[in-house]
């Protein structure tokens, strides 16, 4: 299957942003203005949030700048993606269960667990047809979206360095396959994220069985998070990716 | 008081390594070749470790080559110079102590605490002197072990930015102090420090008031941080010192 694109602009900094389509899957890439083939980052917002999310395309253009092709998708029921009816159901469950103050977990087990099923054969599908292009090389990183990244990683040989944000639910199934991820990874945390538990995430940190891994965590809520973490995160991927 | 050079040497970087003297207080001055006056960092090693560590030397040549000037001392009882009897008491009581595998807390408290009470009158006296020299400007940063540092934040309205290791024993006075570091903030842990629990580090984190502060943990024992995590140091201090 190939890639067609629908649409480019090219950004005051010389990064060509284009959106294209894979069969059924919408995308966006963005490239740095390179003569040679420059390394991919897969990039997933926590969750499945729509790829024309202002936060992740900051992060994306940031991440090209620095010299990578950044690619992020919709994954089926994410973003603009028509959702299931049962989807539908569980995010009605999951406000009113929040409106109530109640126990969410096996809500967003129930939500996030199938997101991800569904989300992990389009981002390779995604992930084989942009190698596919010229102007893309290797190494592959992932960022972003947690549970998705660890799935990817177990699954993918082809992903050599994995930076996660803590701040989202990860499914049981996903935190058993932790002590699978072996690439180096850069956890990032934010200190008092309101709703992802602090000692959730410190215990999936100590559970990554990666040689080399590296936890940010900085004060702040879910959204507080640094803008100089952005280039921590391009330093990171310029020491497994370049 | 004024500081007196009894050695120097020209590194291959340009950086200049210059021995001092102040008054009884033997030290070490690294600055870089630069025409304007230079942000000034104080270096220590946790517990009170020789200046002349090869570790300490490794970090503040680094340092300096990114453009700050940086200066370690031996304070009292640290390094070269005379311990007292009850010094050598408690260090002998502490040794007894571990190969017996027995509890060390209170025997560190004892050795650390006065360590550190000493010291803080001799670094604010180095700072002083530091300060008078005309290739050293300001802002003034922090760097290394984590109860001298505390105290010294606490007490210096001149310091602006601190760079803490987490792998050192932290006498209950200064934990309790830990609120009232308010500068910016980089906590630097080992997720698998031998000697210095995980947890106690992370209550520390969570204790300074510092608005902003940033833990960087990373897989490993005590003498494992990763040579990448200096780089990240320099830029802490990047942001902050100029």
């Amino acid at each position: 299957m190939a890639l067609h694109f629908t649409s480019e602009q090219r950004l005051d900094d010389g990064i060509l942003e284009r959106a294209f389509i894979l069969g059924e899957i919408p995308g966006t890439l963005w490239t740095p203005a390179s003569a040679a083939p420059v390394p991919l980052v897969l990039m997933a917002h926590n969750n499945g949030l729509p790829k024309s999310d202002p936060r992740l395309i900051a992060r994306a253009r940031h991440t090209a700048a620095a010299g990578y092709a950044v690619a992020t998708i919709d994954a089926v029921g994410c973003g603009d993606r028509p959702r299931s009816a049962a989807d539908e159901q569980v995010r009605a469950e999951l406000r009113r269960a929040m409106r109530a103050d109640e126990p969410v977990d096996e809500i967003f087990e129930s939500l996030v667990g199938p997101l991800v099923e569904h989300a992990v054969p389009e981002w390779r599908t995604t992930l084989d047809a942009l190698l596919e292009l010229p102007e893309i090389g290797g190494p592959v990183g992932y960022s972003g979206w947690t549970a998705l990244g660890i799935r990817l990683a177990v699954l993918e040989p082809r992903i050599a360095a994995v930076g996660f944000f803590a701040g989202g639910f990860v499914p049981r199934a996903q935190r058993e396959q932790a002590p699978q991820v072996t690439v180096p990874l850069l956890f990032l945390l934010q200190w008092d994220d309101e709703g992802n538990p602090r000692q959730r995430a410190l215990d999936l940190f100590d559970a990554f069985a990666a040689k080399e891994k590296t936890l940010h965590a900085n004060l702040g809520g879910h959204l507080g998070t640094p803008w100089f973490e952005l280039q921590d995160g391009a330093r990171f991927f310029g020491r497994h990716l370049k």
